[in-house]
């Protein structure tokens, strides 16, 4: 049967002080009261029923994502005691899964997004989903027709188109992060997508290539699956490397026994990293000001007002371009370019107020 | 014996969210943990023991000015059950302290100001209290030697020296608050002084002039001080009107049976009404920025931070020339040049998110 892992771990001191060491950004209430993880939800509840849902988050998290997804049980969110990168949030779920059902296909995506239009990303998974269930040693990744010479983001390079599945391909190789003029000549090429970091595979295929290339981990989260109980132990000695430099990247290059196919996601794809990226996918007035939250603006232009204290406004008056962030314990005032300064300013922030504010 | 009392109403919305309707500015505690009214309080108590201090100022402020001057007796504090101008906050005080002790003599006193060096101002008005003392027609008026040709404040023209009080002159006559240039003229000529607003009188003097001048009031505040239950039907009845107007410029000009009398103040005066002159008597860091309460800046300059709420962190990052204002409910971003336009956005505020906030 389908399965949806969704991936919601790491901090994010980008959006202090709405992002904080307890609270990661995919579980900040950004868009219209609801979390990038609730949105995430929501997708794969387009794919397949709640119960075949599952989140793997930090453990200390998990109340928090509990609540926010309430129809999720206990069962189906995972908690790592400490982040082991992504292989072992890939790895780990699957052998569960594999545990359950045999026959599992999973789809492991993120939630570090907004995706539009949601019906062409579902559609895509679909696909994910066919071609995993009919050519069983495809280990599917997501493709992001890049929409600019991004070096933000991993690109894969496309090879041969995949028979009976039109559009999808094998994928030649994968690169990391690109400077501009690589980034250019990849986007000028047309075989190049971005490596959206989301995947569909049958577990059982995925779990024969970590066999093959990382048996530790393999023989590691299968006995997780079986023992529950050992995973304070057993997590934290396991090996911390992605998925891409563990499994996809050596499958790419024949170092398996399977094959990575790359299906287009024709979407676009806002990453929801910083400031500058909420001030682009949140509704703003006729003169630039975005207001979230309880929020007045007057003679100001160009603002980004965030404000997550009910009974509380926050007021901006003759100013322009500033990032204005109120939260119950802390208040951020700043510009899109002095926001990349927000790591230093927490750790005076930690040093001046001390370590509960950051 | 001598009395003063401290005149401590009005609203004062330009320092929104600081000031309210329920909070005038004079209960702020602006100035290190410390109130304009606590600063004229203790001023006062440099001239007279704390039994013989009043203070007259809004009914609905009353708790809060009875928390901060706990030495000030409740038979004291004089609470207007609604504003009726500067004469009857004069008027009504000095019918109490005649009722008490006809031999009265009062220094009325504002608590608007920051006032350096407090012994100038105390040896101002104990010249002022000699006068009246000595000379029974004499109403008493300070002023302040101009130190700019300001358009803020009124101006008094003076006159033939006093005998015996060398520095101290009749005052010729009142002049409202000027444009430029009359007040560049008026500095220049040496003949002018800054109206303070803050007077040293005979009880027994002053209502003299009252009755002579406006004979309702005087019966009216009589009336109110032999029975004080009648406060609340008779106040709202007395004739709205400022001390100016209706005692001190009809006496300059002869029409009551009294002389005005001006004693120079030497001291530096400074009017807290708005964010700009706080950020010149706070004191700030290397870089400009005036942080009051929890707060921390980085790559910020000149900036005023003014942080009310314990607990609770206000940062500014990468940017000049703020004024951030945050209190438990309201939250102010704006310039000094911005801030003039805060009761505009004091009304979109009560219009938005309510009265509650204003």
């Amino acid at each position: 049967m389908r399965y949806v892992v969704i991936m919601a771990g790491g901090s994010g001191t980008r959006l202090w002080p709405l992002s904080r060491q307890g609270t990661p950004k995919q579980l900040l209430k950004l868009i219209e009261g609801r979390s990038l993880l609730r949105l995430a939800f929501e997708r794969a509840l387009a794919l397949v029923p709640a119960d075949r849902v599952l989140v793997v988050t930090g453990a200390a998290y998990l109340d928090e994502v509990a609540a926010d997804l309430p129809e999720v049980a206990p069962a189906n969110l995972l908690g790592e005691p400490i982040g082991r990168d992504s292989l072992n949030a890939m790895a780990w779920p699957a052998a569960v899964l594999a545990a359950r059902d045999p026959d599992a296909v999973i789809a492991q995506l993120t939630a570090d997004q907004l995706i539009e239009p949601v019906d062409a990303f579902v559609r895509a998974v679909e696909e994910g989903y066919a071609i995993a269930e009919s050519t069983p040693d495809a280990l599917v990744t997501l493709g992001v027709v890049p929409a600019s010479a991004h070096t933000g983001y991993g690109y894969l390079q496309r090879g041969a188109e995949l028979d009976g599945f039109p559009g999808a391909c094998v994928v030649r190789e994968f690169r990391e992060k690109p400077d501009a003029a690589t980034a250019a000549a990849y986007v000028a090429s047309g075989e190049f997508w971005w490596n959206a970091g989301m995947f569909v595979f049958a577990a059982r295929t995925f779990l024969e290539q970590l066999q093959l290339l990382e048996p530790e981990v393999h023989a590691a989260v299968l006995g997780l699956a079986a023992k529950p109980a050992t995973l304070p132990d057993v997590f934290p000695t396991l090996k911390k490397i992605s998925v891409d430099y563990a499994i996809f990247e050596p499958v790419s290059r024949g170092l398996g026994s399977a094959r990575v196919v790359a299906v287009p996601l024709p979407i676009s794809w806002k990453d929801v990293g910083g400031f500058g990226s909420l001030a682009e996918v949140l509704p703003a007035d006729e003169q630039g000001n975005v207001v979230d939250g309880l929020g007045v603006a007057l003679a100001a232009s160009d603002n980004l007002v965030m404000n997550t204290v009910e009974g509380h406004v926050v007021t901006v008056l003759g100013v322009a371009g500033l990032v204005v962030v109120h939260t119950p314990d802390a208040t951020l005032v700043t510009t899109l370019a002095g926001a990349e300064q927000v790591k230093a300013l927490v750790g005076k922030v930690a040093e001046a107020a001390g370590p509960n504010y950051v």
